[in-house]
């Protein structure tokens, strides 16, 4: 199910030709309902295991992560769980119309439904607490407003004071004439595969394609998919964008292989996700030892 | 389950890094296994309708075309229905080594195999009968060796005739020049654009790729998949290939839109398929109306 409903919405953005959306948002609703009574179906073989004692960590794992699906599909309705699918996917051309057109109308009323959809979610999973919690859970197991709140709040004065300092310092070199010109795509298109090479991408694990926004997405173990754009104004936005996504995809591609069809062979967070595409992002794209490897002095 | 199995089976040709193929099998071998699984859940509800007095005709077609799923999914057992989807997903990237290699005894082994159990499959269908037929029926209802054996006894001694007199009376054109030069891959790629508009392809509701074998497939009913290869000697297996797939693509596509999701929303027989594709191909694309569209005399 993982598998399919992965490949239905990389295709979604890829390669779909437009009339093909209504059908894509009934199929994906379709299949989500389907892993929804799947899941419910496991309810007693998932109680039964979380009372074993001898479960290994891989096995926790499992239960730890069923578990937490098994509560979600038990308290979303099905009927909200197809809609968020249908309206999520239904409201993908309209978001690349608006975004080419620069009209926000265009999107408007797909992102109210949406949003509409998510509050239903929210009270859903937890009637009585702030409802951005959780939806925060979704991605980030346990994270709540307080938690973030705190972290923020501690970090934002003490970076706003680093920044001061190295700006103070004119340590920073001028804008590039580089950043400001448009840039011949096929040449980006050379470095970018490059790069992709200097990261250690795996040639038959992974595959590289052009969509509106990019992303990354796992299909399976072995197959593995980032995005990229050329816009073609500010070169770096396309480079460090394909860093950005090789860090996520490098962090699937290195899941165990012995947990490929375990429902734990993926990210175990939205925060650790970016962790890692900001990793080869910044910590190493942006990093000195990196830069001339790619733009000799 | 069709749009995604469909998907699956598309992008597996089109799209995926070639490590991604056994996870591919484990995907389409699950999904399959489901839909058998939802088809005899149908048992029931399928006899019941088959006993109403008040169907209209697209009702009893969709009674018809379940009976007819059922009665295969009854009688071939769940671990050879998996076994087929995946050995043939697994024969794939190995007959596009073989195929680029020429070298059959790459393919050899996994051809073997898909025999072995194409043969327990027409077994467990009929048990008593020619294990061909009961293949023959997958792909053109209660067709039988009998029938093709009587059809092809009268049409190939009067085919020889026509082609006989055809030939001595010499008016075939010797073979022209373009047939025996290397062409140009864009330049072809330009006709066959040409060629999807002529016969009024519709932009939003297809796509078109390149593939190792030329094939079509549906997703949905606005979202029918074409492809093409460019080899690059004698541009009419290129150009040809391209309108065969095109006749495929239109029989779907003019499909009427409120069976979309309904299981009669499709060609009703290989034959019928062939005979749309032929025609597009052979009596439209070769025919002296046609030819000076793309090749101005």
């Amino acid at each position: 199910m993982t598998h399919a409903s992965s490949l239905l919405g990389w295709d979604l953005e890829i390669n779909m030709p437009e009339a093909g959306a209504s059908a894509r948002g009934q199929a994906q609703s379709e299949i989500e309902l389907l892993r929804q009574k799947m899941t419910i179906d496991l309810t007693g073989p998932v109680e039964k295991a979380d009372k074993l004692k001898a479960l290994n960590d891989a096995e926790k794992g499992v239960v730890r992560v069923v578990k937490r699906e098994l509560n979600y599909y038990q308290k979303v309705p099905p009927k909200l769980v197809g809609e968020l699918q249908k309206a999520t996917i239904d409201s993908n051309i309209p978001w690349r119309e608006a975004r080419k057109k620069s009209d926000f109308s265009i999107f408007k009323p797909h992102l109210e439904k949406i949003t509409e959809l998510k509050r239903e979610e929210a009270n859903y999973l937890d009637p009585s607490g702030n409802p951005y919690n959780a939806l925060l859970d979704l991605s980030e197991e346990g994270l709540t407003i307080t938690d973030l709140d705190k972290v923020f709040s501690e970090l934002v004065p003490q970076l706003k004071k680093i920044l001061a300092k190295t700006l103070s310092q004119g340590v920073f070199p001028e804008k590039h004439a580089l950043e400001e010109i448009d840039y011949d795509v096929n040449s980006l298109k050379q470095v970018n595969e490059k790069i992709l090479q200097l990261l250690g991408m795996p040639d038959k694990r992974f595959r590289q394609d052009v969509s509106t926004h990019p992303f990354s997405i796992k299909i399976a173990s072995d197959d593995v998919r980032i995005t990229t754009r050329y816009e073609p104004k500010d070169f770096k936005a396309s480079m460090f964008g394909l860093m950005h996504e090789c860090g996520h995809a490098l962090y699937e591609l290195q899941v165990d292989h012995e947990l490929q069809f375990a429902p734990t062979a993926t990210g175990v967070s939205a925060g650790v996700h970016e962790s890692q595409s900001r990793f080869w992002e910044n910590i190493v794209g942006r990093s000195k030892e990196f830069v001339p490897l790619v733009y000799p002095s």
